[in-house]
């Protein structure tokens, strides 16, 4: 049985989980489409057959016809919509971030405790990409001991003129913050940021690179070098340092070129190219999740715990200190 | 629109297919099954919601409710399926190889031909590789200058008892005469197979390796190592050497690993674990051609094409002389 | 013409460098040595033809039949026999560190401009290894951009009882602060330390691993994870980030193994296994501007340098806190 | 003490071992040149405090002050040069190769038996490379099984006009059919030339590339692409198949550079960025053998069965046809 997916927020990202519902996945259908900007609503449904429009959020996840909830909308607008999916009983996968604020994340983990069971996924899709999942196997197969250290890069060949600092660690940094969370399997404790000589390729205005420091609440250590204007390509690295070896994100490139006195491999463009996969197979395990009535990615609590850790390093770059995290206690409603 | 497939065989491979078809892919439903196991053919359709069972393949192909054929029987049964699939107008999917002799592929030519419409696609899943098709796309940039040679090696852990030294050419290496007719766009005119020593680890009475070598029409070698002992892993290499650089599949492995004095990455286990996307990829493409009413894919042509290659690399395996190949010229209905 | 060199200290160091002079470099001959254990001295000695032993360093130093001086003797006394070296107007070659504080480095300092030419050159071989040298190659082309950062990695298998926290820093961390003073061609300015989890491999009362970081006069950030406990090998890794792009170490592995469902090169066992290449070509170019008249290797100052900044991060591990470092202008002398 | 040497032939090759006997290497001098260009030599003297300059070769080599000769003049002269040092009783290291014929090489081999003691050297520089010595220490670990087959490929970036399809096989393939010897420990027992489509940068008359097949006497086969118009740089790749796993030469690169897309490392650009080490490493051994009244490297059999399989190898090649080696019985004198 296909499940019925109803779209909130058909923007870029909005469309291209549509195209990968329906023409890339299994077992779903967008059934109907919502937007602020309504003509484009209509023009996205228009080229879904059988899906209609809504002027509202609301009325979209009030349909019979919707299963199931997606939203792309803004930031801004999540807390709304994901309360009113979870009110409705729906089961609803949301971009990150959850909420722009931990106090509204903290609002949608009430509203789905008072539901009484797990209806939200966070769209953290680091976690379905092959090579994280085989650095967390690696880990957890013990052969290498604790974990010490990560290091880590995140290195975007450009950003967009609005770009700022805040979201080298919002927009760029959160990747990290989850990531680290779970290959871990721990909270973080205190954020620093140190910054480096600025490129005089970054736009202007722009803090870039910068890094940031994470402290886990087991005592290892995490340094993320974020560089939104690095040019050379598209280029995600990690390396977690155990007790009697190291396991690290390899570079993938399908073929090795021998020309010109080199022997080299490609370096993915962008974050479509790199991460592809890993929105497929996020989105169908959320699919086949909800058709088998079960919650199994990044929860509530993960976008919140994300918020939290957030607003702790953006102090942190904001004063030049290092920020201790504010982390409540874990609810035992999301203890797995 | 859902493409409706009735499935012709459903033993090992048949059964991945159908799986595929309703757990990873779009696009497609299994509406029927047929196997010379009945009993089988029941337990299959048993696990797919709407699917029905037919004694015969030729009232599974005559079901209105199939749009399209995918053939997983045992190769001497395909000529026969093939051809009434033609005969219905309805478009098939067959499992390599097309049929177990030239003659039958060429009838099933035939029966394609005077249906005045490509029907056919082969099971050749390596041109749907990733890695494969960068090769491709850098030899078609131009940028190396022509392909002189390519190096192959096609290596498998282990073969069950009943593989036969036969079986080498015309089930492991159907595939590198397959994918460099499409690398270098040529026919293979020539075959000669060298004997190395003998693994000890090679079943009694297996030649294990052997040296496939191959002449391009265009004048290129291709050399190709099979070794279907190998005992470390699934291995495939290829590498093509141009006038100004070369072009080789890497090493894919998405985590590095440093422990015990190595850096290491992972090698395939086996043709599952290094093709699954392939296979995947193979079989979205050609749902999506049959429902654009297009072929896209390996043609009854490249099935024939191969025949006449194994059948020269048999006889050089059995001669220790090179062989031509006796390939008749293309049809114009095959020329792209 | 060979240079006649007398040799101050013969244990493991110095034995190296006499076996390094006599039987793999050109252009040089050991005459003289000296070391604190007299029985020791003599020992070597007797292997070595024509060579004669001191009781003193002084008298050593005062031998006409020795024209330049290599001090691999400890610590404590390297500033006396480098003055005494300096006062005979003899090149001197000094093992790091050229002394114990950076007073004592100071006072060599004064000692050689007094003298009013370069004799000093100091033992930090990583400038001389081909890695290093290609990444300066690399940045110095000018094809990246300016350099923003560096990623150090120091990983050895273990270290003996001995070592303690504080060595941690000068005797492992001092290699990266050399280099990357070499690096940038610029001084460091502030240190850092911090703190992660403790291997539960590392001895006890060793803090270990530690991140050592290092702010550049021009701005760049320096990280360096110094792990001395890390089991699986000698690794000793760095890229540099660049505007445009990076240059890193690369893993060299004469061969790739594949067995066992891996893919696989070798990583160093210890610090001769990865730098004795260095080593080598250090004390060959030693010996060769000594024999041209000239200097070229890292020099007192260098030496001064790396005392002063090692100062700054003992006492930042001590403190917890970002320590400036102290650095004085560099005399004219020293400018190149 | 130091080995006195002779130089008989003081071009390219004769002027770079001199560099390398004088500048790099320890334990060996030159006191005395010898060349068909008088004025050649006595340039070449000049440069050598106390050496001295011959008319001819047969004056080198009775001089008192030359306890060992290196031949390095054209190969016609090579025999009886050899064979005068032989005479004299004085160790020779011959550069390939040992003669340009089989029957000389057999002429050189019975005056050193005759002599009852190993005297010759062959400059098979490859046996000293890091990469081949890792492969045969791998080899000979015993982990990976027998060696079954090896593929090697031998690329030159481009040639002088003189250069013929013969010197493919005599100047090129010669490297690898002594390596493969030394590899195997195993004689050549028969050879076949492959002839792909020609590249079109090959100079005018040039057939190349080839494929070189060889047959060990244990069964194993090597292919050998032979490439001397490869354009991209100077590209020695081999891989040895053996039951359970194999052993590759690396891609050795100090440093990758990540910059417009690519991750790339660097190829040599010519055989002495490739292996100068090598050659370094050989005659370092031989001045060390010399030293020692020892003999080590490559034997008068060595270059005597090169000349033979290189015979084999060139009939091959005119006739298109696979040719056995007639490669006699190897003397007890040669055996370890």
């Amino acid at each position: 049985m296909s499940v019925r997916v109803g779209v909130i927020g058909v923007g870029m990202i909005g469309q291209d989980h549509i195209r990968r519902i329906t023409q890339v996945l299994t077992g779903g259908s967008v059934t109907a489409v919502n937007d602020v900007d309504a003509a484009r609503a209509g023009q996205v449904a228009a080229g879904l057959p059988g899906a209609v429009t809504y002027p509202t959020a609301q009325e979209l996840i009030a349909d019979g016809n919707v299963d199931a909830v997606l939203v792309a909308s803004w930031g801004p607008a999540h807390e709304e919509q994901v309360v009113a999916a979870i009110a409705a009983g729906k089961p609803v996968f949301c971009e990150k971030p959850l909420a722009p604020s931990s106090a509204a994340c903290q609002r949608i983990m009430d509203a789905e405790m008072a539901a009484g069971r797990r209806l939200v996924q966070v769209g953290f899709m680091r976690r379905y990409d092959a090579g994280y999942r085989a650095m967390k196997a690696a880990l957890e197969d013990g052969g290498l001991g604790a974990p010490l250290l990560m290091h880590c890069a995140h290195r975007n060949p450009s950003v967009p003129d609005y770009f700022t600092t805040d979201m080298i660690i919002s927009d760029s940094a959160v990747h990290e913050i989850d990531i680290v969370r779970w290959l871990f399997g721990e909270e973080i404790v205190a954020a620093s940021v140190l910054t480096p000589r600025r490129s005089g390729h970054a736009p202007e205005g722009l803090q870039d690179p910068l890094i940031l420091v994470l402290e886990m609440s087991g005592g290892a250590l995490v340094d993320d070098e974020l560089f939104v204007s690095a040019r050379y390509g598209y280029d995600v690295r990690g390396e977690v340092v155990c007790e009697t070896g190291t396991v690290a994100l390899a570079d993938v490139s399908e073929v090795t070129v021998r020309t010109q006195n080199r022997h080299s491999g490609r370096v993915p463009v962008d974050w479509r190219d790199r991460f592809i996969r890993a929105y497929d197979t996020e989105l169908q395990e959320w699919l086949d999740a909800v058709a088998a009535g079960t919650s199994t990615g990044p929860t509530s609590w993960d976008g919140f715990a994300a918020a939290v850790v957030t607003d702790a390093a953006l102090e942190a770059l904001r004063t030049g200190q290092r920020t201790a995290v504010a982390m409540p206690e874990r609810p035992d409603f999301y203890v797995k």
